[in-house]
């Protein structure tokens, strides 16, 4: 059976600030402009999540988005919705909130909640229209 | 000559909570539910403000858009962008910043800065793709 | 207070045809065309419903837009998703389910669900992103 | 019948620059900025164009909107579309071809073509993603 | 000459449901949902065919892409634009339709009909704004 | 640290025509149809670029997308926003401006100006919402 990559996109909303707590404010400053603002900031972020694997040759799916869609709402969305990235989110706790960094976390909340003979192959987070990182796995150290 | 309207569309990240200091935590959470999160939340929002008025028929403008585009961005985006709507805005203060109460405060900040016979006509405010409210002035008390 | 206007934006994908019962065949393929096709066709909709009203003084909303959002999910969204516009949904029995026709019969779902105060403005259903048609009450015989 | 707004919205791509063939160049430049270009610049345009009137209880339809496309093509899209809004058309002869000079000239190309109980409601034409004009007709001298 | 990827989007409107006849109603409505609404549901699918090659250091394409739009719509959109794809489309006959086997299924009608040289990379058909499937070729057994 | 791709997004408006100069106007009217109209045409682009590198541990930033920006601004926007892609462009002289050169020309203006450790991933031009065309470097002759 051929193998393709499905995609599914869920949005949330939250805050943020870019920062190291054990850098000076003015470093902050300089490192990270207006997005290291101690009043936070915030985002209506989009969320792009492709898995890949085989045709099911029973269902014709590669898995049923609609489980791709609720692991992605119980393990990420009801998480970081309408919370602030920086304070209330468990696995990003010492995380500096770039978007490069919350594409990971996202990855390893994902990785291993799919099922057999799925990967994950990409994950795409769009911070505003303009910008947006993707990474899709390995090259870890 | 036509009287038509012009549109401009422009856009900034904000963090907000939706809340009154004059209530408890409890009827916050119970009447703003996830929007009051004391933590804070945010969105990318996208302003288009619309002015209406004859064609100049020397220029074929209502008015030039690039200074449109400038008045929005020295006396709203400026303000905004980056911004925590609640606790960083002169002409918010006061304001629980839900999108009714923000899009009437940016037609005040715009209403009279337009040119000779150039009226403002509608500011509509999107929250999010999903989310939007309009104001076209009138009927304030 | 200032008057304004709240827009909420749902989307449902449904199946239809265009045609009259009691018209034969070749004359349903004139006038409707393709859209006529007995063996139906789809879109994916997309929904805006816009409210009007003074903003209260006490929340700072028009309504709460989650309340219109379930609205429009329990009053419209579960029963035309995924479904078949001419023949499985109540309010819709009898009814060309052209995008007029659609867009008038769900005006009658919401119009009377709404809070004191707060009145139905406009709807707009989108067939395709090049189509669309907009209701705003009155004029009805 | 209820009276309805349908709308259709078609693409071009078309070079243009403004300016006043009877002022210098510097004034061009001065009044129209890098609009002014000499050596032309240009648009995707995007062309929303909203006809009203009662829903036909034969067909369901205010119009059929592919005969709105049609005319569109005909009269406005065959004439523009890969063309210089300056050189080459007909209609915009002597036009200089701002937005609001080139929704008004589509106005006229399109008021009279409509079917007898429809009337032309509203032209909206976006030059850019960030920039639009609507005329609704009206307030001409 | 540097290779590169040119891709073009055309759009459809469709019918179709998800379900295997040889399986009880039952089955298909535990495993495929909604989707397997025996009345049928419906999408405005956008489809995207990317193809790959040397830039012609004659013409500078890859390939004239509307060779390649032309191509699609007379072996993809005309047979399924306004059509039921379980039942009216030879190309897709005993196929369930989902998203994978309809990416699957397009590739095979576009791969024999390019230009010498060219090569197709990639297929993506979007169901909804929120759910689409990509297809690169091979894995096939 | 993982290696991942981050993505900026920036516009220009410009004109130009498709043709050779040592080609008759009827062949270039032949092979390039419409687009070789000698009184230009254009377009409104979309230009996405894409920077792959570690994430740095430091700063979370593969690179600030704010240093990418400027040199998209002052090494490409700045030289074609509202100009003729024919004839104002330096980096452009004796190119076909088809989509395909473009891409690969803003290429070249891009990739020796990125930080240590930062690579040119893909450069992708959107010469309409549907026609665009992707570059990643490599295979030169």
């Amino acid at each position: 059976m051929p193998r393709v990559r499905a995609t599914r996109r869920v949005h949330f909303s939250a805050a943020h600030r870019l920062f190291r707590p054990d850098w000076p404010e003015e470093r902050n400053q300089e490192v990270f402009g207006s997005c290291a603002n101690p009043n936070w900031h915030g985002h209506n972020y989009e969320l792009e999540v492709t898995v890949e694997g085989e045709v099911d040759p029973e269902t014709g799916y590669v898995m049923d988005l609609k489980r791709l869609r609720a692991a992605l709402e119980s393990r990420v969305v009801e998480d970081v919705d309408h919370r602030n990235l920086n304070l209330e989110v468990e696995w990003l706790a010492g995380v500096n909130p770039t978007t490069e960094n919350l594409v990971v976390a996202i990855w390893d909340r994902i990785v291993t909640h799919l099922p057999d003979g799925v990967r994950l192959a990409r994950v795409v987070l769009h911070e505003t229209p303009r910008n947006s990182v993707e990474y899709t796995g390995g090259d870890r150290s």
